[in-house]
C-alpha cells in the first residue's frame, strides 16, 4: 500500500551508475581498470556548481542516504533525519550527493562484481581500499558531475574519516569538512574490536577464503556474529539498559540457550536480517579501510601538521556516550585544528545513545548542523 | 628444568577430590545425583577449625590458584600474587581452600564428566548452575572439610558474586565477605557480550549441540572467537594503547587479512591456546551463571534489603578503567550496604588494567586488601 511521502522528504529518487574506464591505483600497488559508483543525488546543482554537498558513508552504509525507492518503501534512506528540505543539510539550497563506496555491496564495484579477469565474481580477490583511495573515487565522480569543489563533504565515524582526508588529499576542492563521531585513527582497542569480527567471518566454513560465492553461498553465520558485535559496541551501556534492561521475553528463565533477554532477541535480529543482505567481503574491506586509517602516520605522526595542509572550514561533532569513537578522540581533532590555525566548530554533544548517536535527529545536535549548514550557504551566497 | 620455588609461594600442592553421594537439587529443578569438587589447600587448618577462607573462582578460573603442582610448573596457581606466606592472604595465618566449580572443566564434575545416565560425557545435558547452587556446593565441601564458618568468602568477578550470594544465602557461615570487581548484576550490554560469545561457540559447526565429545571434536574456532571478545572486553582503551599501541609485526602493512597489528597477534594467541585447554559448554553455562545472577530479583528489586539478610562485614573493591564492571558497580553493593547498616570497606583503585587488574599485584590494592585481611585475622585472634 502505498504510503504518504512526507512533506519535508526528498521524495522519490533514482540511483545512477557512473562509469570509469580510466584505472585507478590504490595506495596497495593494485590498479583497477574500470570501476562504477552507484549513487544518488538529491535537490538541484546550481548554475555555477557552488552548492554541491558529498556525503560519505559508515561501514556498513550507502548511496541512499535520503528519501525512498519508491511510494511502497516503508524506510527512507539511513540520513533521511538530516537531508531534505528545510532539514540540516537543506536541499532548497544544496545539491547533495551519496554515493556507495569502491569497495561496497550496494551496487558500486565491489566483492560481489564479476572480476573481468576471470569472468567470476571477484571475491576476496578484490584488491583492499583504503579511505584515500575513496576519496580519490570520489573526487573522480566529483569531476564526471562537473563539480569543482564542494560547499561541504560530510560524514559520520568512518565517513567522518573520508570528509577529514578530502581536506589533506584536495584542500582546493572543499569550502567546509564535517567530520561527525570520528576520530582521527582507530586505537589497539578499535583495531582489537574489527579483528574480532573478522575472525567471526573467516572462521565460518562457508567462508570459502573469501569465494563462496563461487560455492554458491554466504557465510551467514560469521556474518551474523559480526554485525551481533558491532551493533552492541554502537550503543551505550546506558542506552541498552533503558532499552532493554534485564526484560525476559517469558515470564521467568529456561534454563536453556535460546536467547532469554530481550537484548539477546534484539541482537540475534539485527545480527541475522544484516547477514542476508550485507556482504562478508565488503565487511572485511570497510574495516580494513579502518583500521589502516592514520593520515597522521605521513607527518611524523604529528595530527597538527598532517592537518596543517587543509585550507576549509571544520565542524567536529561528538556524542558524551559514544565509547567506539569518544569525545576525546574528537577533541584530538580538534586541538590539532586549532594548534594548526584552522577554523573549527566544536559540539559534544549530550546523548546516551551511543556511537548511533550521529544517525539520530538529536535536537541540539540537529540544530547546531543546521545552523553550521546555514552558514556555509551564506558564506556562499546560496 | 626444576625452577627456584619463591619462598613466599605455598610451594608445591597437590589438587584433592571430594565426592558428594548426598543429591543435590539445582535451582532449575534438576537432580544432580552424586558429583565430586576438585579444590586445593593452602596453610593449616588450626584446632577450632576457625580460619579458613573460600576462594570463589571466575568465569574462566579453577581449583589452582596458588602455588605450583611440581617444580617443572612454570607459572603458578592464577591468584598466586594475593595468596601465600606473608601475602594479602597470609597462608601462615588462613587456611585456605580454593576450588573448580561445578559445571567446570578442571576436575569437578561438569559436562566432560560422564553422565551415569548414559554413560557418555554429559555435553549440554549438564545442568545449568547457578551462583546459588554453586555457593550450596561449596557449602557442602565446607560440610566435608569440617569448617563451620569462614573467616572469609573471596571472589573477583564472578567469584564476587559468589562471596556476596554467600553472605545471603548462609549468613552464620562467615564472618567477612570481600567482592572484587563484582556487580550485584549485569547490565544488557554485560549479558550482551555474553550472548555474543555464546553465539560464537553455539554457531561453531564443531559445537554438535553440546554434543561435540561424542563427535570427536571440539568447537574450538568458536570458544577462539569467544575468547578473542571476552579477553579484549577484560582490557581496557588505556591498558591496550599502552601495551600495543597501533604497532605492526612487520614494516608496514600487508593488504591482507592475516593478523598485522600486534594487538591482533595477540588476541589470536590467547583465542588460540584457550580454545584448547577450556571446555565449551562450560563456557556456555558460566555466563549463563552470570546473565542469571540478581539476588535482589527475590526482594523487590532492593538490593539493600536483600543484603540486610548478611551478617558478615564486607570488603568491597573496584578499578578505574573496569568497564565490565565499572567502580559503579560497586558502588551500588557499597551505596546498599551501608543502606541495610551493614560494616563495609571499600576502594575504588586508581588503574589502566580493566577488568583484569583483579588478577594484578597493584600496590595499592594489594596493601589495603593485606590490611583489611589481617583485621580479619585479628578479630578473630588468629
Amino acid at each position: 500500500m502505498p504510503q504518504e511521502i512526507p512533506a519535508n522528504s526528498v521524495g522519490v529518487v533514482t540511483p545512477q551508475i557512473a562509469i570509469f574506464n580510466e584505472p585507478l591505483e590504490l595506495r596497495s600497488g593494485k590498479i583497477l581498470e574500470r570501476y562504477e559508483l552507484m549513487y544518488e543525488t538529491y535537490g538541484e546543482l546550481n548554475a555555477d556548481k557552488s552548492n554541491a554537498v558529498l556525503i560519505c558513508h559508515a561501514l556498513s552504509g550507502h548511496h541512499h542516504a535520503a528519501g525512498y525507492h519508491s511510494t511502497d518503501d516503508k524506510k527512507p534512506g539511513w540520513w533521511d533525519s538530516c537531508i531534505g528540505p528545510n532539514k540540516a543539510i537543506d536541499t532548497n539550497k544544496f545539491f547533495v550527493i551519496a554515493l556507495n563506496n569502491l569497495g561496497g555491496c550496494h551496487g558500486s564495484t565491489g566483492p560481489t562484481s564479476i572480476n573481468p579477469a576471470t569472468g567470476e565474481p571477484y571475491g576476496s580477490d578484490f584488491p583492499m581500499v583504503r579511505v584515500r583511495d575513496w576519496v580519490e573515487s570520489q573526487a573522480r565522480l566529483a569531476d564526471y558531475l562537473g563539480i569543482e569543489k564542494f560547499a561541504a563533504v560530510v560524514g559520520g565515524s568512518l565517513g567522518g574519516m573520508q570528509a577529514m582526508r578530502w581536506a589533506i588529499q584536495y584542500p582546493e576542492r572543499l569550502h567546509n569538512s564535517v567530520v561527525i563521531a570520528s576520530a582521527p585513527k582507530l586505537s589497539a582497542q578499535n583495531i582489537a574490536f574489527n579483528e574480532v569480527a573478522r575472525n567471526a567471518i573467516m572462521s565460518d566454513p562457508d567462508f570459502h577464503d573469501g569465494h563462496y560465492l563461487k560455492h554458491d553461498t554466504i557465510p551467514k553465520a560469521g556474518l551474523m556474529q559480526a554485525r551481533m558485535l558491532a551493533h552492541l559496541t554502537y550503543l551505550s551501556d546506558d542506552a541498552m539498559g533503558e532499552k532493554f534492561g534485564r526484560d525476559l521475553k517469558a515470564d521467568q528463565v529456561s534454563y536453556d540457550y535460546t536467547p532469554e533477554f530481550e537484548v539477546e532477541s534484539y541482537l540475534h535480529y539485527q545480527g541475522k536480517k544484516f547477514s542476508t543482505t550485507f556482504d562478508a567481503n565488503t565487511y572485511l574491506l570497510m574495516t580494513k579501510a579502518l583500521d589502516y586509517f592514520d593520515p597522521s602516520q605521513y607527518y611524523e605522526n604529528d595530527l597538527a601538521k598532517c592537518l596543517s595542509h587543509a585550507k576549509c572550514k571544520f565542524l567536529v561533532v561528538s556524542f558524551t556516550t559514544d565509547w567506539r569513537f569518544s569525545p576525546e578522540r574528537s577533541e584530538e581533532i580538534v586541538d590539532a585544528l586549532i594548534e594548526a590555525d584552522k577554523e573549527v566548530a566544536y559540539a559534544r554533544i549530550e546523548s546516551e545513545k551511543g556511537h548511533d548517536a550521529f544517525l539520530i535527529p538529536i535536537p541540539r545536535y540537529v540544530k547546531l548542523f543546521t545552523a553550521y549548514m546555514e552558514r556555509v550557504a551564506k558564506e556562499l551566497a546560496l
